[in-house]
């Protein structure tokens, strides 16, 4: 941590504070500059941020040399990490397409779209049993049953199945039928539950708040490691800002910036994020494009007629025509398509 | 609802939306102008709401005409509420401060402030048990050992106490020992914890989510209420923009704004919202000129020793200054300060 | 424009409003719901826009139908249109590199910078003779000597060089050197010059504005239009969030959304958007496969001594690597890439 | 500056930043903690700022210790500045209302209003000639004559005029006529602009940009004060956010930021800010109350006629109604209120 002293600080201000340094155990390494004078403070770099050395008397403001995270962080793990769910790679060298729809609504909804989604090319399925809503007046989700459903499908398919869980109490509930967790925008600093399903030992597939900073999504991903239990798959599905033609601001450049200061895979939400279905495909190619190692996407056989997020559904024949532009883009960039290790 | 139809749409396109609006229960009007034909949905609009509509083939975009909330509007409810808690009022008519530290650090601490947020003007107590915290390796909060402290002080000095739940395993607990129940910005979409939360009877103080919308805010409100069983206070805590000069954005327009669709009180967190100690004496009293109901503020005896949050908190003497500040500007708005109606 | 009465509003504020309408040459048509009554305004858009109907009684808001924009919108001119520089294409079908050094430093710097790019596949040469700069004490560019140097290192490339103009009284000097007029994103909506550059002929690279909506950004792009002069090349080049990892957020939904609304190219510059240099080559494949007519890059032979932004300039290599790739990917996308027509 | 190496630099790297540091006349501060080196860089602020340090190999990030202003700065002018215009004085310790209609529209008009603001106790007189418009279409104010208008309205009452300037070939004309030239908020960083109004020795209302940050509107204050000829009074008028319930945030916690910052009177403007008209007493309250030195509104006396901006301007009688109240307030806080000095 870096101190800069205000130019109005005295002697005694920069002794006082040299002081609590050395206090707690810490090192102060004092630098007179023309205008200001700068204290380095050297140690544990945990002690150093719980000490709030800013509002001692004469400091102006203290900036931190390190970052936050840990288990998380390029540092701590040099090479990308990947993540395998049933044979399915999601990481380094890997393009991974995850489709199905928004919400489960009945068993033969989702068989025929997990079917058709297989077909297009998806390697895992998505689908919420357990369904977040602004309103408390819309559908909420078939709950259990959902799950259930969801589990079908998978074993049918041979497709892994990724779906949210909102609530630490439903965490074991969810552990039974689903193999990767989803942790929502909603929930990315709902602390507890990050602990909870970092217990499991199922990875979590955890999506970037649509207020969160890439600093801040890391530290979410640094409480489910520091369970020791599960790995972390990150998902960017937009941020929130003052532009309201789509839904949400994409952030792709979060994906190489990630993968500059991160070991964990990054896969792209652009169905979520634009809000439209004619914006999904080629935010979905430029996501590849970009870095990332996957996509999740929001497939439905009559967008119309869907109890949730209808306008953001791809139909299975364009779902399949974009998966078929990805195959190309893989290619180019030396990369290969995740794929369902099961015959069915 | 109305339904903009694209310039190019065909007959075929209106006939077809007509025919599903009217599935569904529901009345189309049409209305033919020089450049667009437009198609005005009328009905119960939960119905409006949940179909789709904007996915059929040739609309351009639907656009809402009423608010989602209802239970939260000013329309249900057109008198201003107010919120009591053991005699404490917050809302219409009243000006409420709520002080105390960021964290329960310890029992003599926490004496010590409560009796000096008294002695300086509070009306109720605040402090964390369960602390929010970015890192996994920052200090958490004494949990139940702080509950019991946070109910000991509050039965020592008459101020009804106020603290953050974040987990809805911990509602049954929260609720033993506090008087208001705090959900933070970061679960304001936490829709669980909300619900839980919302049929405990206890007052719920909502913290506006760093990224919501007053309407996303609003909604979430309606989540407690339409438990029928908790009131809801407002807390505007400022909200994330591009600004990085302070820790958020403080909106206090976001106070009349909310009191033009809203009847529920609403208060203001300026030390959370702009992170600077120096910052919070100005903002608490502009919130109040703005309108607001009260406002809520860290205080603590020694800063710089704080183990959370110590750059934003007042020390008790500036907080008593701030209070005399708010005194004058409570008389000038027609306004009477609460008080805790306890003799200690 | 649809107008939606207030809940409370009386037959009289209906009358009143009706009466306004109908006074300036439009129609009113009434339609009255079970929880509100809406009027629909028909007629002239730009008489339905200049009048704020929305401050009558009883009104609770208008919302427009019809986006603001003709000239540039789809509506108008169905098909893509194409820019033509010196035998340069841009726009639909063609991806077209445009990229040169921030600021023009000198002759040999900037005939090196130029021949490189030429050799490395660009089609077009950018570089700044005008500066904008955040402080008055940063370099400002070269000024006239810089836009001799651009003219003369386009002569002996043969790539036609786009370059800003700042001030309305540099407008007619900055033409008889540039190919292309650039108006920065600070002055987005610095409409004077707008109005300026746009009766030159010479078509105008309009960058959007760092808080610029899609739509007010188009409206800017109707500025220059309506002076029946200029086409206009637009160039998306990253918007302000709170996300500080990056100079700015890219928002690349903004290129396949600008497309769905408007016949005009629109290319990316990934440099100015991060800030970072290693980020730029993969935020330029994105931004190719989410369909952008081109990108713009910076590129410095030796960014370590750049006088100005050398944090996000590629050197020479790195440069030619991207432009491979994006050669493979506009293969695969079935575009041409652009290449300046004459030979040096 | 302070320069922080990643963690993989060499020996190499560190000395080969030291050289250059070195070569150009500055000192480097070695400092090696347990996980970085850091090396502060101690010299003329300027040219360190010039160096891109953090383009050398083995450089993590480089942090700006000195903020990047000077004459806006307090420590270059530690008391609050004081902008007297015609007598009415604009800053420390005084509240100063200005007050006129958004455009103004003809001379019955312009006149009414005048007299009214006047009466209701405005100290200064506001009226746009040359008006920003997101639209070509849109009316785009009466210019010279518009700017004759003013000059008479303010001789008639006495009250300083205030108008804005769009252009660097206007500023002579607006001269002759107004007493202080506004630079409006898309024009924050026109820096040509700012060059050309600071040079007149007529004070400059600098309004911040929407996407601007705190410390870029000092930067642009600081080109302004570069000139040595004009004062300088900044003007808060909402920034950017996703929040769409309002035009703008109104971002008043940078009232107190700035004064802690600079020397430079600041007032507020919330009806841009907000948009609506009946946010606009509540909100300028609230800046007087976060210690703004003023307040600029717009009045109408038919808002549903006005030509620009109708739905945020106040009538005149609640104009008075709020200065009352503005009064009160002043008082409370200590300050006297603006008048004009002359008779009329």
């Amino acid at each position: 941590m870096i101190i800069v002293l205000r130019a109005d600080a005295t002697e005694a201000d920069l002794e006082h504070l040299v002081a609590r340094i050395e206090r707690v155990g810490l090192k102060a390494h004092v630098s007179r500059g023309t205008q200001r004078t700068i204290v380095g403070v050297v140690g544990d770099e945990d002690v150093i941020r719980s000490e709030p050395l800013d509002r001692l008397p004469g400091v102006e403001r203290a900036m931190q040399v390190l970052r936050p995270y840990k288990l998380a962080s390029l540092e701590f793990h040099p090479d990308p990490s990947v993540v395998e769910v049933k044979g399915v790679r999601i990481g380094h060298g890997t393009v991974t397409v995850v489709a199905g729809p928004c919400t489960v609504e009945g068993e033969a909804m989702l068989t025929d779209i997990a079917a058709a989604v297989k077909a297009g090319g998806a390697a895992a399925l998505r689908g919420g049993a357990f369904k977040p809503r602004t309103s408390p007046y819309s559908f909420q989700g078939l709950g259990e049953e959902g799950l259930k459903l969801l589990r079908a499908a998978s074993d049918l398919t041979g497709l892994p199945v990724i779906t949210e869980v909102m609530d630490t109490r439903q965490v074991p509930l969810v552990c039974e039928y689903a193999d990767v967790l989803q942790v929502g925008a909603r929930n990315m600093q709902n602390f507890n539950l990050l602990t909870e399903a970092g217990q499991t030992g199922k990875p979590v597939l955890l999506k970037r708040g649509m207020a969160a900073s890439v600093t801040e999504w890391l530290m979410s991903a640094e409480y489910v490691l520091s369970q020791s239990a599960s790995p972390v798959i990150l998902c960017e599905r937009g941020i929130k800002t003052f532009e309201d033609g789509t839904r949400f601001t994409l952030d792709l450049s979060a994906v190489p910036a990630v993968q500059a200061l991160s070991h964990l895979p990054v896969i792209v939400d652009p169905s979520h994020a634009t809000g439209h279905s004619h914006l999904v495909a080629p935010m979905a190619l430029a996501a590849i494009a970009a870095g990332a190692d996957g996509i999740m996407v929001e497939v439905h056989a009559a967008p119309a007629e869907a109890r949730c997020d209808g306008q953001q559904a791809l139909v299975p024949t364009a779902f399949a025509a974009m998966v078929d532009q990805i195959h190309g883009l893989a290619k180019l960039l030396g990369k290969e398509m995740a794929a369902p290790t099961t015959d069915d």
